[in-house]
């Protein structure tokens, strides 16, 4: 059975007081990578677990110890766990979102304050922080057990919880509280867990709902150049000694190509080509390549064939270079040779790359291409952290649902999509709970995760809100079916 | 005449008092090339005026206008103008320093609070920014005032001051504000000037005493890559789109080799090699490559031998790489695709390169290296200043009184040197004034202008009042002598 009328409806009436409550949201800075926000994202978690109890969610915040950041000794924010339902005729699937964000600051080129829910009406968008990545998705859910509640009807499956504050921070503590709990011989709270749904990416266009069955690993890297005691003029010291900056610059240089190519050996070669029907899933999805020059803001696509550029985000790995720490970093013109100087970048990673058997090659090729510049420098090369990609099976019933709650919303077939991205806790669940992991996601393409301008358009808010819903009535309508 | 007993005891009797004062300047962060601390560069022009006129100096603080600095449109520091004695028997010297200083913060790896002289008994030395650039050198001259004031001893010259605020920040205002007074009818402040003393400038080593007569120039380019509209997530465009730091890390991989040959053709190739007889003058300095290895900390100079590693700083061009504006560049793990990105480079020059044959050729080699690329994304390269290099005749009165004053003071012959710094002004006053211009710099090549742990030693402070003193005092004995 489809979603109830009343349920779609009672999403429609409420519609202005589900935005004020993810505004509310929004005005928490739960910034998880900035140490002065640690306590916001506390105050995050406790508003979360307010909303669940008060629709009837039992909750459990489990502490997960401290941790160091920028040197300084943490709390690390609480998992908050919920569970309602216990119908053995039910299926059972697990939830999962985060409730942490990126930094965000209205001088990083923001038109709006980060931090405040803004609608603009011309467009019928709510800009902000978290909008989209990932307290929408989360408030979808909210908004989901709040129909269900006020119109005192049950639930058509059994839910489970898991909300996290470190996702945008390495979802550190995660893993190792996922592997104990499923592992407990009794009153897990992943007990009977049927599936997983994860709403936490995006729809590859701006027009066509999305199921995603695939995710790109990542592992990333700092190589960090290091030789005078301290910082030197440039012009006492220029051409006289061997400048940290020269040989990095070098050296990151040689990862990769201006056209997208990874320079170290044996990395792009780990994955075998498409082929040609490979090659027409790809072809088929709707998408074009205007649809990434809209989303990036400009003609900058590396090649102009539709079906290369959406393989080059779902089934190759990528290496992008994020930045250098410790160098010259501020407007003017300061004349400074920095003396230790970090390059900061990643690698996406597919299917057979892991970081375990990428990382040996990019080590060693850092270490011998710096050897080749002859420089009295010091190199060190760490890999900060990493995740194995991940592929699903699609046709499980669980996607079926998702499919048919697509088709009855949204009046069309979702895309069958592979996300660049990594969420790491999805191959965690995965592996550890031996389930399907569906990712269902809520937003556009052209949401602006991790950018300024973040966005959620009011629709994919409200339409996305139904599509939660219908999921669940569908997972239960397939399984009366059986 | 040497510089008479009395004089040079009163400097050693009034050691700590001439350190206290110096510890009362270094408190003032007057650090030019940050609008926050605009106001202290404004405090620090006062309390240098005061100081002169209580030592009988008529002073004037001429105003230079305003400026935009980070989008703020600010009042520039003003110049400080000094003048004492008319004496149409004595030579008339023009003494040069500024009273600005670069930033520094303790977080930037100081051992000390930079704001603040720490007196370290151990080493005998004054840490603290500005303690050797260049507020020891201004004070050193104050107390050459206040000695002959205190004694009732009438100074050997006519003296007349030009102090700035702005040489960290590209002294802006002073070229003009220089010219315009020179071609004054009547009543320049710089009327007469027989020579110009700058101390802004270190010893070559720790041991030998230098009179400075020549100076590399600089340009200073900053090359912009610019492509998506904002910041991109590196999961969701990682091989879809070109990435502005891909293209700018290949551009500044291209500028110059990790053993400091400039890679831009036809800049290197400007300057003539040096014949077996110039080398000498090399050969013949007070230097060991473990001079350079203890300044910078480390063993890291580009070669072994003595010459060359002199020649490099002294007589070679350099380029080096300071830094990228818009990339990451905090601690930790940001998997961003920065939207915009501002490599910053310069070039140090030296005769017969100015910034006028030199820019061209660094424009037109990033364009077509650029285009190269094959990118879609934008190039912009901009000249962010730019000052000519500098060589004087050492065989002058002025640098001779020096090398007296240097052997009565300090037991030894100078080292003549040539500095792989810049000091614009050095070359506006010997053009606009067309007169003799002396470095005759008061600190050791250790001292760390521009780095942390900036020091002064107290013998240098102590035996550098004396030896400033003292040069005024050759020149009127010099002028006799003719």
């Amino acid at each position: 059975m489809a979603a109830p009328a009343d349920f779609l409806n009672f999403v429609d009436a409420n519609k202005d007081r589900f935005i004020e409550r993810l505004a509310r949201a929004v005005e928490i800075p739960s910034v998880s990578g900035d140490p002065a926000h640690r306590d916001d994202v506390f105050r995050m978690a406790s508003f979360l677990e307010s909303q669940l109890r008060q629709y009837g969610v039992e909750t459990k915040a489990v502490e997960l110890g401290s941790h160091i950041m920028e040197g300084q000794s943490l709390k690390l924010p609480p998992v908050i766990l919920g569970r309602i339902g216990n119908d053995k005729s039910k299926k059972t699937i697990l939830i999962y979102g985060h409730f942490d964000v990126q930094p965000a600051q209205l001088s990083d080129g923001w038109d709006f304050p980060p931090f405040q829910l803004t609608k603009d009406d011309k467009t019928d968008r709510l800009y902000g922080r978290g909008s989209s990545d990932d307290k929408g998705p989360i408030f979808g859910w909210i908004n989901v057990l709040d129909a269900h509640h006020s119109l005192n009807k049950p639930l058509p499956v059994n839910l489970r919880f898991c909300f996290e504050g470190m996702e945008e921070s390495g979802s550190e503590g995660l893993d190792e509280f996922i592997l104990d709990e499923v592992k407990k011989a009794k009153d897990s709270w992943f007990d009977g867990v049927d599936a997983v749904c994860i709403s936490d990416n995006y729809w590859l266009n701006t027009r066509t709902p999305a199921l995603t069955y695939g995710l790109r690993g990542i592992s990333y890297y700092k190589v960090t150049i290091s030789g005078p005691a301290r910082d030197l003029h440039s012009g006492v010291f220029g051409r006289m000694v061997h400048e940290p900056m020269t040989d990095l610059i070098a050296l990151m240089s040689k990862l990769v190509s201006p056209q997208g190519d990874i320079l170290i050996p044996g990395v792009d070669e780990m994955v075998p080509p498409a082929d040609y029907e490979e090659r027409q899933l790809y072809e088929k999805l709707d998408y074009a390549v205007e649809d990434v020059e809209i989303s990036a803001g400009a003609k900058i696509t590396i090649c102009e064939d539709k079906a290369s550029v959406l393989m080059g985000r779902m089934r190759s790995p990528s290496l992008s270079l994020h930045g250098i720490e410790g160098a010259f970093y501020g407007a003017g013109a300061k004349t400074v040779i920095p003396a230790k100087v970090t390059g900061k970048f990643s690698i996406r990673l597919v299917p057979p790359q892991t970081p375990e058997n990428v990382d040996p090659l990019v080590i060693k090729y850092l270490y011998e291409e710096f050897a080749k510049l002859k420089s009295k420098n010091n190199i060190n090369v760490d890999n900060m952290h990493g995740g194995k990609p991940w592929v699903e099976d699609y046709r499980h019933w669980s996607y079926e649902a998702a499919h048919r709650a697509t088709e009855a919303v949204y009046k069309q077939a979702p895309d069958y999509t592979r996300e660049g991205g990594s969420i790491p806790v999805t191959l965690t669940f995965a592996e550890a709970l031996g389930v399907n992991v569906l990712l269902l996601p809520m937003g556009r393409g052209d949401d602006g995760a991790h950018s300024t301008n973040e966005k959620l358009d009011v629709l994919n808010f409200i339409q996305g809100t139904k599509l939660l819903g219908s999921y669940l009535h569908e997972v239960n309508a397939g399984t009366k079916a059986r």
